[in-house]
């Protein structure tokens, strides 16, 4: 039974309101070309009619239950933390885990989020300059970006948020993990001075969604020196980047942080290296066929 | 997302020492070949280190992680029952439910065993008398083979085993459901007379798989007009099939009620109309394979 063993994966994701989610067509479709048997379940806590507390119960159900592996995503990234029988260092830093891989029934901890948005920021914009670089949004998503840019060794990071406390409190974690002055808070009046003297923009808040459509910051601020990396990939252009694009600025959509964190994750489950181009073209059509539905 | 809804079915098995169930490779050949997505699990108490009266908590746990069903084996048949949702009559009759399909979360409870016994038999042994039928063994096995054999009209069962008090229980439950005098105890000292009046006899023991070689009665008992089916499949060709093949009579392996219970659960689980033909091929191979590893 050797070969079903290694050549068949079950696969779920663990978090809320994760119907639409483009991560079992993203998995399922690079194992089909690999030829594995790889099948990837939802386990929405809002279907079950369970708390983001009893992630514990859920990943010992699903080691239990045959699991290889799962992703993790909101409201459960930092509660699943405590019931990890370990957990690699990026993703301990960072505090937030978004893949559980299951070795010999040990639970093991990975952050993706933050490896998928440095391989696709080193892809797509290879010659961005990262000596100051202004960061939109500190909530889940901007602390894992925040992460990898520093990784990426950003010389300067200053955190927007509407929320001072939570752009403060970003900016003391980063400057405690990648060392003083790293690290800025800032408030969105600032931005207009910040942007003017920035090499780049991260946006990470939920603006240009379908649900939340428009531009985070008026589009005056904007000038052509500047990259635009976004963390929004439904829909794949966002008013953002359309807007930066037409001034003339290099920009990376959303779509490869999506795909490199599946990608990570693809590997960390199955130890197969997936084509992450064929991945690109996937996303490309399931995000427009989704924004399409939308 | 409605294909991969359809096209894909997470099934497991739910006992104890399971780890050489042929059943991941039989379900999974086949839904290979009809193209669906498909993962079979055990899920083995024994290495979970629970006892089994925690099926209930398994039952919920696979319903809530994606699970589209479940094969039940020993020792959980019987005690699966009190979780379930809804039942079959066949299973209710018997007492003992082998399959469990979970549609829109609720857990319903079949039992092919009985009816792939019946599938086996009838497709096997087409041409056989039923009037007088010698059933050896009224264990788990032994209750499903006398209910699918009164199912298909036998007009007299003999239930024989060597603790009286299990055949005495098993022929007055199968009188209950099927009508006073379908079904009479015996003891092995019996056996000598009714195999000389039988018309067939079925084996419901252990007797004849790796573990316990031999024959389950002396050779000299049989005789050339009965017919002889097994429910022992690993190996296929028991010794008991082998001497009695040698003398004339018409056989049945156990091959045939492995595949047909596999056929039922898989036509159930996926509602696609499995190729009986092409799995009775599968298992002759991989318990052949069995079989030279054991």
């Amino acid at each position: 039974m050797a070969s079903r063993t290694q050549d068949s994966f079950l696969i779920g994701l663990i978090g809320a309101g994760i119907g639409p989610s483009l991560s079992p067509a993203l998995h399922e479709r690079e194992a089909d070309r690999q030829g594995l048997r790889y099948v990837y379940r939802l386990i929405d806590i809002d279907v079950l009619g369970v708390t983001a507390d009893e992630v514990g119960d859920l990943l010992r159900a699903a080691r239990d239950l045959g699991y290889d592996g799962l992703n993790i995503t909101h409201p459960c990234k930092q509660l699943v933390i405590e019931h990890l029988d370990a957990i690699a260092p990026g993703a301990e830093a960072l505090g937030a885990v978004n893949t559980v891989v299951f070795e010999d029934g040990r639970a093991v901890g990975h952050n993706t989020d933050v490896t998928g948005f440095a391989a696709s920021f080193a892809r797509g914009l290879p010659d961005a300059s990262l000596d100051q670089v202004v960061q939109l949004g500190a909530g889940g998503a901007g602390a894992a970006v925040a992460h990898a840019l520093l990784t990426l060794g950003a010389g300067r990071l200053t955190v927007v948020d509407a929320l001072p406390e939570r752009a403060a409190a970003l900016a003391a974690s980063l400057n405690r993990h990648f060392g003083d002055g790293r690290a800025t808070p800032a408030a969105p009046d600032a931005l207009r001075d910040l942007i003017a003297g920035a090499d780049g923009i991260v946006h990470a808040t939920p603006t240009g969604m379908a649900a939340h459509p428009g531009l985070p910051f008026p589009a005056e601020l904007l000038h052509p020196d500047l990259w635009i990396a976004e963390v929004v990939y439904r829909p794949l252009e966002t008013e953002l980047l359309r807007t930066a694009r037409a001034l003339g600025c290099a920009t990376l959509d959303g779509g490869g942080m999506a795909v490199f964190q599946a990608v990570d994750a693809f590997r960390l489950f199955t130890g197969r290296e997936p084509d992450s181009t064929r991945m690109l073209a996937d996303i490309a059509e399931l995000a427009g066929a989704a924004g399409a539905r939308a």
